[in-house]
């Protein structure tokens, strides 16, 4: 079914290699599970598409830990990447690079044609899709989920740095983005994320289907926020916290601050209140942004444009 | 301001030593920042109370870990307090029999008169007092508790172990329970909960000034949930989990269970139920307790009767 099969349309390659990635922090339960399940189930091609499921830290996945020795999902970067590796490198740079040789190498023609990488926040940010440069089919397979899930909150997040200095995982994939779901604890597993994820990845096999069986898909605009910065916790001289987020930010994830609104409770009671332009937060009280130095991020709303795209035939 | 000064009474000791403990859970942040706080701003005497904040499991709290070698909270049995400390004893050992020296020991008249241990969880318990044996003292403070925040879920779980065999921190004071509060992530600080517990205590406090002060409080009854026994995961035969706590069960706790109502969601989508009495689910989803093969705890209403009581004069 291809409502827009006639349309002017920029042909763009086929599609025919996807991997579904989780476990990059080994204690976000949702990709560790469904990795697990795809893994299990999942014919290894699936019309089209040629499927890969990679549970991308096997070792912090077994010690339920975000990582062992060092962030793996900073780690794919073109010069880490290319940094040699000895006897005192941390687990996870040395991972990073089997990673890429398994699913890239990022950059070159060999690399899987799409890399999704799936991740938890215990920020209450519903299902949000991360990306770096504007990719068209990102944005088209954004524009298909949320059409395809009204009655989620499905948001992206488009993260400003060129693609050699980007340091996640979904960057060694030809194209690539993050799927953020939460609220979620570490080390927990809840079946309303674990379902709103699966689906989320089943239309992207969707949408893979469809544009490689010649369907052309609309153009049009999405929104998308865009970072700006990041703002630290209230701290003491020795470096510790002496406030927690205000319980009205707290929770409220992509709702416009404006000047004045209260971002921070002390522990002796005091609000702190936001200062500056308007913007929005997310990842607001993520677990693994305290050693970060990162209360939250800060967005700006921006609309992306992109054409009609479909498969470039033989 | 006592209303039943004149009432007929039991007397008890005075309290005049109150403990309270935080960060036995090193990634369970109320504690931990509570007692940092107390340690700030407390006096050591407030009125007729002498107040001492420990930080029960600094090496954990350090590592934002629930514990490093094994659970300080598993330590405090007549028997573990009382084993030989060697070189390859776990750090959690040791600190629970430094513990039981600075607060107990247990069991003796040396020991704290009270002790509250602070602690998170992930599962949609509320405020919640986990007490052993019943307690004149635990159960007139819950009373009270519940009196002063009317509009918070405040409820209590009583574990049926004999004090000797009871192995969390607060059976080392004469009287003690533990106030478990969430939901909230491991290692993630939130506002609401924070002034949830810290009300709490300073409740605590104020009971504790009362009472020692010669106010009779009047008998009644508290209704608590007592442990029944407790319910694992579906596991396939690696022992790998094949399901998460149904939607209808998560967040939840203490809804009642009836035979029949979902309890959990296969990653194939099919619904597990709950067989067997009515029972009352608790620690629904608790992250620490995975490794321990707990999906939830099961418990019955019990109602708890007391007397009136009053300080024994000199």
């Amino acid at each position: 079914m291809c409502p827009f099969q006639k349309m002017e349309c920029v042909s763009l390659p086929p599609l025919s290699t996807f991997a579904v990635c989780g476990g990059t922090h080994g204690n976000e339960m949702t990709g560790v599970y469904a990795v697990r399940e795809m893994e299990k189930h999942t014919a290894k091609k699936k019309g089209s598409v040629s499927i890969t499921a990679v549970l991308a830290n096997p070792r912090a996945v077994d010690a339920c830990r975000r990582y062992t020795d060092t962030d793996l999902n900073r780690c794919f970067t073109d010069a880490l990447l290319s940094s040699p590796i000895t006897d005192s490198s941390p687990y996870e740079l040395s991972r990073a690079q089997e990673l890429n040789t398994q699913l890239g190498p990022k950059g070159s023609e060999k690399a899987v044609d799409l890399l999704v990488d799936l991740h938890n926040t215990t920020a209450n940010m519903g299902l949000c899709l991360i990306f770096y440069s504007v990719d068209w089919i990102t944005l088209h397979i954004y524009k298909y989920i949320q059409s395809k899930m009204p009655s989620m909150p499905v948001k992206a997040i488009q993260l400003d740095i060129p693609i050699s200095d980007a340091y996640s995982l979904e960057s060694v994939g030809k194209h690539g983005f993050a799927i953020e779901a939460g609220p979620q604890p570490g080390g927990v597993l809840r079946a309303d994320i674990f379902n709103m994820v699966k689906e989320a990845v089943d239309h992207t096999i969707a949408w893979l289907e469809e544009f490689n069986s010649g369907c052309t898909f609309e153009g049009g605009e999405v929104e998308a926020y865009t970072f700006i910065r990041s703002v630290d916790y209230p701290r003491d001289q020795a470096g510790e916290l002496t406030a927690a987020i205000h319980p009205k930010l707290q929770d409220n994830d992509f709702q416009l601050l404006r000047p004045g609104d209260p971002i921070f409770l002390t522990f002796s009671g005091e609000t702190v209140k936001h200062e500056g332009e308007e913007l929005y937060p997310f990842f607001v009280n993520e677990c693994a942004y305290y050693e970060k130095k990162i209360a939250f991020h800060l967005a700006r709303k921006t609309t992306f444009t992109f054409p009609s795209i479909c498969v470039a035939k033989d």
